[in-house]
């Protein structure tokens, strides 16, 4: 596997865990399933929570796959660097043996993906087939590590950001007062499968007048009116990454009080991209928009994060938020989208992917659908 | 909210809890999406796994839905029966609190949807801030509710099974040797958006020549081509409710090879059917298919269990496999779906959906898209 980045991705995992996986006597398990493409090129997502297409067990010397009959073809063809093993009875049944047959004595766990459920099924199990093995939690080492992006990767955010920006000015051409905002949605549908994407990042947000008081706005058949804003969020997932951008359009101009939130929004979002940069925190930058916001006098209409990474997930670390200090560095990708929401009447978010570089942030989603009121 | 199915379901669930909820000193925590709709009409699915976009707290007197300011509007319409609680800063920080305040002693949580590292924090906080509370797991009582369908529920499956089927007739007419399995894919999804589906219940499923031999194959640019088996297996959700379909196709008579497996696969299927009623137990149905094709010399390449419930999840309780026997129960709507998959050949699964009634199966994905070789 030449030129494949899971290798050394591996080797920085086994020095992270190196305390635990020492002496042979310890394997991560990792069920996640960004985290499993990150280490292991499987691409087979969940097709529900609780249903695993396949796990990865990595110790010091080996790399084992596990999946079932449906999977394991697959599996053979997008990781070769692993050893497939197909379970037949379910992972309660077989995984005790396994571990106990690779003579492992610690399976360390995704403390944040494994259900509680699962994990009290597994530990009476091993109990009773292998009580030498002991389940230990594992807190986010290979979501720490999808926090940096390699070249790779970066590159490939780089191809999902600029197809997305594409989409969106197609969009935003061919938005017309009378379109509801389902067939909106259902253009950037497919637009994304004109383009080749794996899948959209995220059910598009098309969100007018009202609406777009809606952080979370699911398309209806609504018909855009002029003057109204409209937000647009959406992303693209290509090759696994995935790109994410939000812009709020008006047809014909606005009234002066969402002229005045436009632009209050897009001072709170450059305030804070003057400022992002490897060493800056990221509860200051959250800071940094949320003043422009509040000194305006609508702190109250702003209750989200102001971003959050962007990769193979659509939210991944670093969060950009008020609570939980990060550091930024060098090689994160993050979003940047401050927004203002008035019930009942409608809301403003704009929304940059940008890569945190020395010099400062570096735009992905740079198209220059911005207004200047 | 007269006319509502939830105030009913509340109560069967309250019934079911009664021991933990009594004097008020528990409250059910259910955070699972699908258990989310079914009980408050809430909509919207969560973004990430570990985002929930809302959870319920149901006590013997109070209704209370957890959400965040994306969302708040969003719940007060979707769930008038509710108190609606937009948190500020987060479950882990608040929840505690508000269990505290609200006077409760117990929280049930849902084991297998809950994390173990959420579960971890949770514990913690309570010890820190409401040392009173106590977290105790809930094993499955509403997947257990869910497993049987009311007659509202019937009717929406009904809907959507019957859409699925037209929709599969239209792909299934245009099929032409020359097209890609991601063309019919991405028809799927264009007949789905204009029959006004929330979305589809899960990826297509378009698999032709060797690859219909991997059970959950993803669309490539392969080319259809003649004599060669096509698997299509697809859902449409409408109104919250999931519908799921395979049938094999040839385009042109196959060889002998293929008509004698899709005989088998065929035979298993009717063979289930035929036992399909109240009273019969899971395991029973899926050795009954099982048998049919081991006897016929392909027990080697029928590696997953037979079916599954439907609902507001594609894949939900009961499970036709070969473990875990359940009892099956008047209003349960289940798949029967056997298949053969021969590695680099090819393969063939037929599914239908059934409502298992008194009088044997009610298909409800009857269109005759079956061959008689």
């Amino acid at each position: 596997m030449k030129g494949s980045p899971f290798k050394s991705r591996i080797s920085v995992l086994r020095r992270k865990l190196s305390s635990s996986l020492q002496d042979k006597s310890g394997a991560a398990w990792i069920i996640q399933p960004e985290n499993r493409r990150y280490l292991s090129g499987f691409k087979a997502e969940d097709m529900q929570f609780t249903e695993l297409s396949c796990s990865l067990l990595i110790d010091n010397t080996r790399l084992i796959l596990i999946t079932d009959s449906r999977y394991a073809t697959a599996a053979l063809e997008e990781s070769p660097d692993f050893e497939v093993h197909a379970l037949q009875r379910g992972l309660v049944q077989e995984l005790p043996q396994l571990v106990e047959s690779l003579g492992l004595r610690y399976l360390l766990f995704e403390e944040d993906y494994l259900t509680w459920g699962l994990h009290n099924r597994l530990t009476k199990k091993l109990e009773q087939l292998s009580p030498h093995v002991r389940l230990k939690p594992l807190n986010g080492p290979v979501e720490e590590m999808r926090a940096r992006k390699d070249a790779l990767e970066i590159k490939a955010l780089e191809i999902s950001a600029s197809q997305i920006c594409e989409i969106l000015d197609e969009v935003i051409a061919g938005l017309k007062p009378g379109m509801t905002e389902r067939q909106v949605a259902w253009k950037i549908d497919k637009l994304a499968h004109e383009a080749g994407a794996e899948r959209l990042s995220f059910p598009s947000i098309v969100a007018s007048g009202p609406n777009s008081a809606l952080p979370h706005a699911v398309p209806t058949d609504r018909k855009l009116k002029k003057k109204e804003p409209i937000i647009l969020d959406l992303g693209v997932r290509m090759n696994g990454y995935c790109s994410d951008i939000t812009r709020t359009i008006f047809l014909g101009a606005p009234d002066p009080d969402f002229k005045k939130i436009y632009n209050i929004v897009r001072r709170a979002q450059l305030a804070a991209l003057e400022q992002l940069r490897p060493g800056i925190v990221t509860t200051h930058l959250d800071g940094v928009a949320r003043q422009v916001i509040s000194d305006a006098g609508f702190g109250d209409f702003f209750g989200h994060a102001l971003g959050h990474g962007v990769g193979l997930a659509t939210h991944e670390n670093p969060r950009l938020g008020p609570q939980d200090p990060v550091k930024l560095e060098k090689g994160m990708v993050v979003t940047v989208e401050p927004g203002i929401y008035i019930p009942g009447k409608g809301g403003v978010r704009l929304e940059e992917t940008v890569v945190v570089e020395s010099g400062g942030p570096r735009i992905l989603t740079g198209n220059n659908m911005f207004y200047d009121f």
